[in-house]
């Protein structure tokens, strides 16, 4: 498949349009400002280093590991205003509760995901687990992301994530509940945990892999690197890990990450972020546990792909095909490239 | 509703979070490059100026008005590459055939649809119609768009658009259809002209009118400053407009555009595109023409708003209602800030 053609997303029920040979065109767009790899350790001036004020005059601890906070300009809230429902089924509108917390990754202001060590990932691994655990008790769905980088709109450089959670189910996570409920009545089981085990046979969108966990690109990939990482063991949410998955969920998302930055050599900007199983105890056998990393780089530190005028009003078209984006992926060090010798 | 609420968008089956109190967060993360105004009315560097060599050796002729021509780096190919179909739910992809056009609007490199003389903009209306007439025979979905601003991915700043036809319906306007047609058997009216006519009833999402058209900020709008345009007389496409209606067209687009310019004194990036009934003679009482318009600015002409983590894994958030954006849009002059006298 060297000409342009569709994919099907089974896990959104979306399609793809594939054009491998537009990669030759001439870039003549807008280029990009590089992130810059120098940060002091601490900065005096930022709003999540240890000991420093925020915006709203709270002062941060002096943490030494993760450190989670109520995002004081949180897009949720925890009290909806009520209001009268909508009088035509073309103005519906509906409240909505919830919270949006801040998880810094490191007191460290200069590192990443990627250059910090197994251990202390693990000790992020186990801050998604807890709060997913604790939000999921009074929420519906708890959206746990990272935007990287000032290209995927992260207002800070420090290292750190988010948690949304919000007493409904967002319009994607509603798609893939129905996309994975559909196929597990159809076929008996989990969508993601049959398609692992084709992607594994077939090897070629394979990234990186671990005894617990696979990230690979998935055959309906959009953004030029999108990856999917996926459990071995089909759990439904993150607090189901046992210390073995959470350990090679660390590695994983080193060596991953570690890719990703040695591709263009930079800070590659992504978001990334879970999917769980709605909920927190119901049943839900046709979940399975997964991330998605989306990052916008195509061909350089400073030449993004943008999904506009047509991928807004037609579809997603992408100009590498997974396989190619895969093969590129397997074949960089996991040595970071800041860290090589000599 | 000033707090935190959800509001529904019928065309799409999708829903979208509203934060209007977030507006109130300081900005620490990516300024953008604002465009800038000045620009030669010829560029001899420009691959789109008239008798000017395009990057495949191609030579456009001496053009005064509009001028198309298919795209040298197209995504879409008049023959698909046959492939076997796939063999698994998880793995489908089809083949697609299609075509890719660049419309010049202007042979003046300096000048933006908003700044075109009425006639002109009429021009390009006409061209719109031709293209749509002409493409829509051969294929069922014609997509005509434009990229404005480098912002927007827009690799040339001299006012063109792009036209991406092809034999299948994308993702979205097959959503767009499956909920017009819903709309339409539950209520026999079509879904765009009972909502045209409940917006002009309320008038608070309403930005400009004339006799046959309307401008509005729809009220599931998910970009800061979204619109959406609407025929008085409820036509399925393009070429069904009669003279009067490409005149108001061409009307309400220089009015419209001049506002979004006036609105932070900048060349106004967005992506726009229409959304005609498919195919050419299929009967689809369901659906009515309109165009959207996705601009991404939020703040200044600086700082944009990012559809990126909670938006990309969750639905997308706006940080102001589109009653605000609407009011503030209703404020602006129609006289262009580059053209104001004194
Ligand atoms: O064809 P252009 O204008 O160079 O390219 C632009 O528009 C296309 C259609 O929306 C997108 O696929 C590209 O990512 C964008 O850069
Ligand atoms: O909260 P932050 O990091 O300042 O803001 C960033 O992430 C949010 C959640 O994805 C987005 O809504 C914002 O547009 C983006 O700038």
């Amino acid at each position: 498949m060297q000409g342009p053609h569709r994919r099907y997303n089974p896990l959104m029920d979306e399609w793809v349009l594939v054009s491998p040979h537009r990669l030759k065109r001439p870039w003549q767009g807008q280029q990009e400002t590089p992130p810059t790899d120098e940060r002091p350790p601490y900065d005096p001036a930022c709003y999540l280093c240890p000991g420093n004020r925020r915006a709203n005059g709270a002062q941060n601890p002096p943490y030494t590991s993760t450190f989670v906070f109520t995002n004081d300009f949180a897009a949720l809230l925890p009290e909806a205003e009520p209001f009268s429902p909508a009088s035509s089924p073309l103005f519906r509108a509906a409240p909505v509760r919830g919270t949006c917390r801040v998880i810094c990754f490191s007191p460290r202001h200069d590192l990443t995901l990627a250059r910090m060590a197994r251990p202390d990932i693990r000790r992020v691994v186990d801050t998604w687990c807890e709060q997913y655990s604790e939000l999921a008790r009074g929420y519906r769905w708890v959206q746990i992301f990272e935007n990287r980088g000032a290209m995927m709109g992260a207002s800070n450089p420090h290292p750190h994530g988010q948690i949304w959670a919000l007493d409904t189910l967002p319009t994607t996570p509603a798609r893939e509940d129905r996309a994975q409920r559909a196929y597990f009545d159809a076929h008996g089981k989990p969508l993601l945990a049959e398609y692992l085990a084709a992607e594994c046979e077939q090897a070629e969108r394979l990234v990186v892999e671990n005894e617990h966990w696979v990230a690979l690109v998935p055959f309906w990939a959009v953004w030029p690197f999108e990856t999917l990482l996926l459990p071995r063991r089909p759990v439904r949410r993150l607090p189901d890990l046992n210390d073995a998955e959470r350990d090679a969920l660390a590695d994983i998302l080193k060596r991953l990450l570690t890719r990703y930055d040695n591709l263009f050599e930079i800070d590659f900007p992504y978001s990334m972020g879970w999917h769980n199983a709605p909920g927190l105890d119901e049943d839900a056998p046709h979940w399975v546990l997964h991330a998605h990393f989306y990052p916008p780089l195509l061909r350089s530190a400073t030449v993004r792909k943008f999904l506009v005028g047509f991928e807004m009003l037609g579809e997603p078209q992408r100009d590498l095909t997974a396989e190619q984006a895969a093969a590129r992926l397997r074949a960089l060090s996991e040595i970071h490239y800041l860290e090589r010798e000599g």
